[in-house]
């Protein structure tokens, strides 16, 4: 998903930036009194830029407010993948964790730990980078279609969100590189919860099986919750199976299939296409 | 310029509206486990949508996020707008002025007041507007790729932003169509200025004359200060006529047609044919 | 206003300030397993701060929130006094003006300007402090009451929230020490208007002479229209005279004397001894 | 903590209410022109409001600006609990969830889930009751000390931003006084993780039976490391005690002593002395 996501963040970008890649040289009152247009477009041209159709002073801030608007998504974004990779790292999860060099500190008093602090500072990032956004919205409605409020602003949050946000992208593509990664660990917390991740395919088996959805619901519904209070001793799949009202309609065999892994992954291709196409 | 601004928002918001037009029917976990991808085809085409490429629970939040974000710089665009016609019915200013019917109360303890009550209107909601995207952007970053705390926020900024940005553009299209305005006003406080509007003309020409800029600078700059000085009893022109060290230079004749301001307008065409095209 | 919206800026943030000041050396989850609490007391007598009565690892962010939030009002009591100085110095109005040092240039471009530069560039700032609240406020809900996802938010907001406000107060008392005041003007403006100010207390005296409100209203507005009509050819005095309904319930005197704009500076005495108590 | 973040709170809104409770009957352009202060004080006296000491047309808006901004600290406390219950109810955590009620369908796909439903939505409503302090704070600068631009975001902000926080608080009430708490898996947990929580405690232990800290801190880790390596299997207790160069410092019984939990408790009654006082 963050593949899709970030292809279309760099589309956004490309487009921002191109909107607010434009030139004016068209006088202080934006008339051409004084310069002719071919000036301009000589100019644009010269520096990669588009001539802007219509200026008065100043470029039209709704170009760059639209421009850190892209910014803040993308820094949203980060932040996403970020709180993921904080979560599957909690110890009690641990199902990925940032790279930790042997003999590195985590915690300066506590010698066992390793926290993400890579992600933690990225989320925290993604909350300034989002924050600039706010007055590049401001800098739009200039009086008398100029005055320089938006220069100190800009002065401000050029370098700062651009600079942020490059950083963000840089530290986020070393922290996916380097992740580690733990799949017997993904099992194991899958395993933990006895199986309750098939809850949805045994109720849909049941309904198949002639059992009205709310009763189907209940049926299901009772047994997991069995395995909550037994914190796993027992799992689904047991206790469904000893469910006589369960198993009058689904044998032991049928029940098992259900539990079966394997079923999620018959589109993966489909997936990985739709996302990668030829990239792959 | 606010009808090439305009244009780009209408651009932004199909693509913006293009992003979030998006169909996911891919089941709790997004794995197609229990429904074909055919089916979410099917039903994507018949309503008009495209089908997302890869999905959780939910459709990725960056692409309401940037939805949002696109509504905020369009509210701050109407704000531009309608800063700028505050300004033109100022009292002392009074260029532009919006509709007011005969009869109509423009305050209740003040029967001479003609407040520019819409546009102030139109200024505060563009604030609110702008304010939801806030809360869109800190969507993104949902827990394990779903969680439901964005459903709160949107089933308040959904409704709010939309509805508040489409009164907006409503009520803006509404003041512009019934906009009083007064040329005569315009070029009354064009002249108030005693012609000071002129003044950079003076500089090149000066240059052109064989003077420094620095000294072109100080000779315009030291006649323009008079001019505020006499509170406009004198024209600028008047007083470069009677300074020795100009006249020296450019003599009455020359420095009167300086002040001609049929010079500004010889490039509006251009300047009219490259934001209206062909759409006048 | 100003003085009275700063003395309530001041109590502020010095309850802000306190609200920050705290001190927590509790060890790493708080508990004081390894440090007695004594020695979290003694420092921070000797620090000038309080003890934090419960910390984790860290201080509470809900502290810092506060005080980040004080310093977007503050900043935006600046922009406040920042945009009034603005318009009162636009060319059309100009009953106040930043100083303008003889010889100094406005504009590169052309020399008879005088832009408001300094509250355009505190208006600009303004927009700046007040996007720093939005990630101290996101800061607060840190998980498992620790992370460190504020720090690299209150490296950046810290120095340059409370510089920039700093610099803006400094720049603000600046231009409010220097600024240049033109109280002559401010009587033409008042008077370029007609008399129009009048105008409520014309419609309250109607009243008291047995008019009913709403003929009053009436009766006031068609003449005050009429001056802005003539673009103040004639005044409202000279109009509502001549107006034989109005007459008919006010002589020429008792019109007169309700133009007199002494009557507003009545309780001046009072509002000053409000505002300023004996600190004037 | 959240206790003594709470009264924080309260104090909080306490103090912004009175900031905002003010009375000004001032007439149109607050010089009481047509209406004596004591009208003011009376009608102020009657309403238990605090007379504005100097005001225009309106009120200051900074008092308003300082509401909601304590407003959206408030709902960022809400958010840093609804947070902490969110990751103490996942799934691999469990340490306490929502109130469920027999029977109620936690998802209407999959019956075996209990999802934090309320504190999600809490978390979402946070987010905005804290972005419309932005258009509270953006209202502060006024044109001419009046304009009525605040109105039409105050008509919005008002019923909404004070609505939802009081509905957020009353549900953070109702999921607090019903939240299930499991203090058995929270000492499983702590168990799971082999002991590494008295990583610290070992490591001061051994410096002060002589060890460098720098060495000290390399011992601990090193064992650390192996627990997590092992996924808990072998605890840190069982590793250090078959470590010679930690068991030369410290003997088996040494060890296990700071493996005491107790340890963290001696200093609570203090702590819950300074947070509630006599108010427990």
């Amino acid at each position: 998903q963050a593949y899709a996501e970030f292809a279309r963040n760099r589309d956004r970008l490309v487009a921002a930036r191109a909107e607010v890649a434009t030139c004016a040289i068209s006088g202080a009152v934006g008339t051409f009194a004084n310069i002719d247009p071919r000036v301009e477009a000589h100019v644009a041209a010269k520096m990669g830029l588009t001539v802007e159709p219509i200026s008065t002073q100043v470029i039209p801030r709704d170009r760059h407010a639209m421009f850190f608007g892209v910014l803040a998504v993308i820094a949203s974004s980060v932040e996403r993948l970020a709180v993921e990779i904080r979560h599957l790292q909690r110890t009690e999860v641990l199902e990925a964790e940032e790279y930790f060099a042997p003999g590195q500190k985590g915690s300066s008093a506590m010698p066992h730990k390793r926290n993400p602090v890579l992600t933690e500072n990225l989320t925290g990032l993604a909350r300034m980078v989002r924050a600039y956004a706010q007055p590049a919205f401001e800098n739009v409605a200039l009086w008398h279609e100029r005055d320089i409020s938006h220069s100190s602003v800009e002065r401000m949050i050029g370098p700062d969100a651009t600079i942020t946000l490059d950083f963000m992208l840089a530290r986020l593509t070393g922290v996916v590189d380097k992740l580690l990664i733990y799949p017997d660990r993904m099992g194991r917390n899958l395993d933990r919860m006895g199986g309750l991740v098939h809850s949805q395919r045994v109720l849909l088996a049941l309904t198949q099986a002639g059992v009205s959805r709310e009763d189907a619901y209940r049926l299901v519904q009772r047994n997991a919750m069995k395995v909550w209070e037994l914190d796993g001793a027992l799992s689904l799949l047991d206790l469904l199976q000893a469910d006589p009202e369960v198993s009058a309609k689904l044998d032991d065999d049928a029940l098992a299939e259900l539990f079966d892994l394997g079923y999620h992954y018959k589109h993966v291709d489909t997936i990985f296409d739709r996302v990668f196409g030829g990239n792959l």
